[in-house]
């Protein structure tokens, strides 16, 4: 999967702007590659971008329209459907992760087979993956894991990936789920590949490379949680990090989505992770936690990192208020400059 | 899916007796229920069964053609298609492992709209399954686990079933792959499953059930096994067992299919079974070792038997040669005679 950039934000008939965090997510971390947003009647959330038409964004250099909104079971509704079908015409490619095809639709199938564009359903990855063959790869891998899902493993992977880049070293920001792939332009909806390929996906994601090269890989779910642990030590055993970061929400009082599941203690959690990464890594190394504190007030946050420091003896911050530079300070980089 | 007995083994013109290994396990397993093979002109390998066209079979009350015999890529060869398509016409119905979907095939799609007839495709699960929620269920829960792939997980479990039903137990046997499912005559091909439903569709298959009902659920893979392992831990959690069986074949040098891979110390592979199912599980327990020992001779099996129930203080058995009720004696077991 190749997404072309820039990118025109649709915003759909979206009620809030929990709806719209897809597009949210892709004007913080790719700005400079959506160049609007084109919102229907009755859109109420509203982004820091122009307004464009599909004429204007075309105008502008947009080549995929992202359907940057998500609606209750994943449909896409008539509604859309003009526009949708006016942006192929205009030979726009367009991005859906949503869980209807693009494809399966009559009208956008016949669209897009006149245009020539392209549909990009992030949540149907692109086969056929291989079966994982656990073999040494080269280059460094970083992977992101989680004492639960939505802790903030994404952001955590793109504030590590952009310290990287900044500092001169070559990265790449390996996506795994909906959000980041579009971000990427590229990835593989991890959870949405056949069990037997998880593994042999997430080895496909990130392959061998230089020897100063850095995978910051995605992660997804939690090994702790029952729904969706699977995916986690799939993507662990594919992914052959030589390094980790534990990403948290301290404030959780259950797994989430389970009312009756406990978090996982950290410390429990950090061994257990590296036990099973060691099968196929048994070099791995912790680099730090990454805390989302966005529930805390400064002081409260700012003691609580201090202590987790203090406890586990390594970086601990929150990378939207502290940054990564504690984190990737462990790390044996080696600049290109 | 549930396909419905009896059967008639179709084998093609198949090479060996590898070749029709399913065939032989349901000549095995469930020999009432296979009225007879159909091999086509070439075929090698002969079963202990009587040789029956379609018209024979299904006078003697045949009411599916399982497909046993595996080709290179799985294919369905056009050599087979009169004989399927016949079958259809004769409102048997169908069941295949195979990758090519028998429904995509335009002259049994054809024929199978006419019949009324019904293709069981074991490699391409039903859905939609549910997210799992690990929530506690009734009844209990046996699983079998492996230090490999392909070591007897499915044989132990079926030993185990059959010994359960003879002493007057209610039991179910789960079946999560191809043969085990043909077997049961229904089941969930667990690593076919999406990644995000692998313990979900493990919940749904062994559901709530009588406090002195038991499944017998059959393993897959190993959480050693870098390629499968997400498909396992799934499994595992999904499963929600209260009694563990380790399966194991003492003899391979290396995990099947990575020569590199090493094999799992048993006592680490028991710890790391044990933490990882009391997520869901608090209660689990081991109730025994099933070995393969179909490489060793009877002496070398017997004391590597011994010396290894001496080593984890649990009755450790080959289920082909000595039977597994020193395993089931430790199961709490209520008879409903």
């Amino acid at each position: 999967m190749n997404i072309s950039k820039p990118y025109l934000l649709f915003l759909g008939d979206a009620p809030d702007l929990l709806a719209v965090k897809t597009a949210t997510g892709l004007q913080q971390w790719c700005a400079p590659a959506c160049v609007g947003q084109l919102r229907l009647p009755g859109c109420a959330p509203k982004l820091d971008l122009p307004e464009l038409s599909l004429q204007q964004a075309k105008q502008c250099g947009a080549k995929t329209l992202v359907i940057g909104v998500v609606n209750r079971g994943g449909v896409i509704p008539d509604s859309w459907l003009e526009i949708l079908n006016q942006a192929l015409v205009l030979k726009l490619d367009i991005a859906s992760g949503l869980h209807t095809r693009l494809g399966d639709i009559p009208s956008l199938h016949d669209s897009v087979t006149h245009s020539g564009s392209r549909l990009h359903e992030t949540r149907h990855p692109q086969g056929p993956f291989p079966i994982a063959t656990g073999q040494q790869r080269s280059g460094h891998r970083l992977l992101t894991v989680g004492t639960d899902c939505s802790v903030g493993k994404m952001y955590a992977s793109l504030a590590i990936h952009k310290a990287l880049t900044e500092q001169g070293i070559t990265a790449d920001f390996r996506a795994t789920g909906q959000t980041g792939i579009l971000i990427a332009g590229g990835g593989i909806a991890i959870d949405a590949v056949v069990a037997d390929f998880i593994s042999g996906a997430a080895e496909k994601l990130s392959p061998s490379s230089d020897n100063n090269h850095w995978d910051i890989i995605e992660g997804q779910g939690s090994l702790f949680h029952p729904s969706y642990a699977g995916v986690s030590l799939g993507l662990l055993h594919g992914s052959q990090p030589d390094w980790l970061v534990l990403c948290h929400e301290p404030t959780r009082t259950h797994m989430r989505g389970l009312a009756d599941q406990p978090l996982p203690d950290l410390t429990t959690c950090m061994a257990t992770t590296i036990e099973a990464a060691s099968l196929v890594s048994p070099n791995v190394h912790w680099a730090g936690c990454a805390v989302n504190t966005s529930t805390m007030d400064p002081t409260r946050a700012q003691d609580y990192l201090e202590q987790l420091g203090n406890t586990l003896q390594l970086p601990c911050v929150d990378p939207l208020r502290n940054g990564v530079s504690d984190i990737i300070r462990r790390l044996p980089l080696t600049s290109t400059h």
